[in-house]
């Protein structure tokens, strides 16, 4: 019944230990606030390599049986930024939705939002979803979509995921069509 | 002087018959409520398989010289959800202002709306766009867009489309200049 | 200390001088205004040909070391207009962001802007931005997107800029964290 979900930190700086990763904290922290179903934690850290962080995700997808995987780090334009690249390699299909709400709700904070390319897809039974590396740029990137986030898991035929409505009213259409 | 429309519903259980086709439809009425210059409808129902939905949409443009193929369905997150992907490869060239418009459009009604991967794109003479399944997210999706449309169309060199001002309000740019 | 900008007109018309560029002067202009660190220009004319877009972007970047790449032109839906593909094929990672705030801006003016194609990308050192032809539309665009431009090219390694903060409030954070 427990969702397994993997938290994926992409950032060479807290891979070398110069830096402490606050993106995967940030992220296990607000899924602690939001869910009301049983789920686990799964936690990782690669440097901003794409052939590791494209065999991490795989890794939490097909042996770990992940149904949500959240990346944080690495989606920005600089010459190492590849977590997008690895995420599109590895994922079946894409979903552009997100990452256009995403760079929509943070540009209300900064406008520097529209250089993040942040991106979601699924794979296999898995929804990958990228994250900023800044943690209170998680918070306003998790909220902005995360009430979409269980029925997109339910039509993938992952766990089911329940969320505390005075944080994030989680929808379920009412009719079993697809859309 | 008439334009062809393809309508083309791409649905496993409407093309079984355990589920009677309300997107093909509704696209029919809505373009009947709307379009003021003639124009005859082109209906195709095809299963979720992405060779049978190319096919289809290749014989309504290059065969029977539709110069508007609207589809519904198949555009979800689902494993079976293939309608996006047949989109683009049969394309020349990809027009992401739509999906981007129809979702953000979406998201007025239901948070999951950024699951929908709907996008548009032509194919020679012929635009292709898709819509989402539901009958009511149908009318809402073509609303958003169809401004734009007669337009699109004139640029491709397909037939002459007017509309209803008072249902949709299509929009020719004066100048001769491309944009 | 200067940074060298590339303006990029593509446009058939143009190039064979049946028609004024007018979308190149438009871009100097508003870069004039709103630019105060020092930056030089060179322009460039193109036909609609992908392989010439294409080459000219490169020389841009690669021989000219042009830090940013303006182009104007070609973005449509028409058959000849192919900048967005060539801009594609000569970056090494594409910023969406842009494109998506570029089209969101431009509907406020005309619903047509979602037939824009216009992206974004980096080749290198270089910032590719693609915008209208129309020169109204380069002006809100620019608008729309300046204040991420000069971090971004921070972020790649290029040159620095710095803006008017009376037409653009350039926007760089503060934290040395790469989102």
């Amino acid at each position: 019944m427990e969702v397994k979900i993997g938290i994926l930190t992409v950032s060479d700086r807290a891979h070398e230990g110069t830096y402490e990763d606050k993106g995967g904290p940030a992220i296990e922290s607000w899924l602690q606030d939001v869910l009301t179903s049983p789920w686990s934690a799964l936690k990782r850290l690669v440097p901003d390599e794409q052939p590791l962080i494209e065999r991490a995700i795989v890794e939490l997808s097909d042996q770990y049986g992940c149904h949500l995987i959240v990346t944080t780090g690495g989606t920005g334009p600089s010459p190492r930024d590849v977590t997008p690249e690895a995420t599109e390699a590895v994922c079946d299909r894409m979903l552009p939705g997100f990452g256009e709400l995403m760079r929509q709700e943070s540009l209300k904070v900064v406008p520097t939002a529209i250089l993040s390319r942040q991106t979601a897809g699924t794979r296999g039974h898995s929804l990958v979803i990228n994250l900023p590396g800044k943690p209170s740029a998680i918070s306003d990137c998790l909220s902005a979509v995360f009430a979409a986030v269980p029925y997109c898991v339910d039509l993938i035929g992952g766990g089911r995921l329940e969320t505390n409505p005075d944080r994030v009213k989680s929808f379920r259409p009412g009719s079993t069509m697809s859309s």
